[in-house]
């Protein structure tokens, strides 16, 4: 998942361009840039260079773990064309992308603007498939847990994340290491959906900034309470222990969305 | 697609049993068993024949074409175990197939039933993802076609098909040779709808039975005239001629699946 700390400001100046990127998590080696793997941010910079014609570095606003998906991923860089043809740029970067990653809008923003720094809000959506029937259509985008689950304990546990808490025992070990551990979560919603014709259990999460695995850490600890193996106020035990070990397991990348990212309004011209 | 005419009667006695299958249709190679070929009814037998230690042979209510999927696909074979226990296999069927597909229920049927021949009503949905931005999460569930589509147009096009009518210039020419080629559709319904967060038009056609390609070839002659390249009337026209020259192309097979397959009452033990 992420590690979107907030700690840092950038120093650029003019206008930026803002793209709405999707892409399947399967598809990549996670979203951050690596030499001689296929990611995200590597895909996407060779595919803006290429179309702007000028080498073209971009900040994310979430940097997604290897397999965890984006529907509404927002990367930025500094751009200063006035004459730009969006829809053109559109076609050019969809186009000029693989398999596995769709550029859904481009967005002028005001000088400065980074998609990273300048989010005030992001929400990830974890999708579950809890029972004897394996998921077909979604099951490159969900964690199938053969056992069913009580949704109203899941609901119960999860009411005791929201809020500013210390999410130390949510969060991988070595990325939380001498950093700030505090984080708001403003919405924790569990609710059955039906997609493509298969229903799921849905865990949306809403926070300011999300530290590495949080939001799979959350889920995993979700899922021992559903599956009654954990009573629901051991959701706020796992919090208050400031200790890995003290939370559930990690759930699958698979199962992840980085689902939409919002901004201050006044960011895009 | 299907050709699923209902012209002979198969004899088989005693009670069967009947799966709910869905299965993604890009990787097999159609449903019907082919020599050396991965398809869904040679991987269903299979994993039958293991889990219940006999040779058997299915029918499918509907022969679905290399590439369409299937959500309710719906197969039998005669089967009079009284003590067999449905939910372990049903365990076992879906740790048996390989990846894409998934045994939904276990269903046991009355004496001589099967799947193709007492079926009274089939249900096709196509997906089509219109417009300029490509579907990412629907991209192997839908049919991308980057021009805005007028959806009263298709709607208005959609209601000359309602009924019983000869649908030989909606079906592949080969196929249709000296066969009747009359079928009933009872409904096609056409509504925009929301999956996995990206948004699409889908076709939902119901009918008696249906020729081969006809779905694909009604969704073709439709987006032709959604995309403004022929009025609504057209497909009175071309249906009239009885001609398969006269529709629209045939729109690729990915974007449909077969959904549910309903029996008459009192077919259920």
């Amino acid at each position: 998942m992420t590690d979107d700390s907030t700690n840092t400001t950038p120093l650029v100046a003019g206008p930026a361009l803002a793209l709405t990127v999707a892409y399947d998590g399967a598809d990549f080696s996670g979203f951050a840039r690596q030499p001689s793997q296929r990611t995200v941010q590597g895909e996407l910079e060779q595919a803006l260079s290429i179309a702007l014609r000028r080498p073209i570095e971009i900040v994310g606003a979430g940097r997604t773990d290897t397999g965890v998906h984006a529907l509404g991923q927002v990367v930025s860089f500094p751009h200063d064309d006035i004459d730009l043809d969006e829809r053109a740029l559109l076609r050019s970067l969809n186009a000029l992308v693989g398999d596995g990653i769709s550029v859904r809008e481009i967005r002028r923003a005001r000088d400065g603007f980074s998609a990273r720094f300048d989010a005030i809000r992001r929400e990830y959506r974890y999708r579950i498939v809890a029972g004897p029937v394996p998921p077909l259509f979604l099951r490159q985008v969900a964690w199938w847990t053969p056992r069913r689950l009580d949704v109203d304990a899941v609901r119960e546990g999860a009411a005791h994340l929201v809020g500013e808490h210390d999410f130390k025992s949510f969060c991988l070990t070595e990325s939380a290491e001498g950093k700030r551990t505090s984080r708001r979560i403003d919405t924790v919603e569990v609710f059955e959906e039906e997609h493509l014709g298969e229903r799921c259990l849905t865990v949306r999460v809403v926070g300011n900034a999300f530290l590495r695995s949080m939001v799979r850490v959350v889920v995993g600890t979700l899922v021992e309470v559903g599956a009654g193996r954990r009573e629901p106020a051991w959701v706020a035990e796992a919090l208050t222990a400031c200790d890995r070990s003290a939370a559930g397991p990690t759930a699958p990348a698979q199962g992840l969305t980085f689902w939409r990212v919002d901004y201050r309004e006044g960011v895009w011209l």
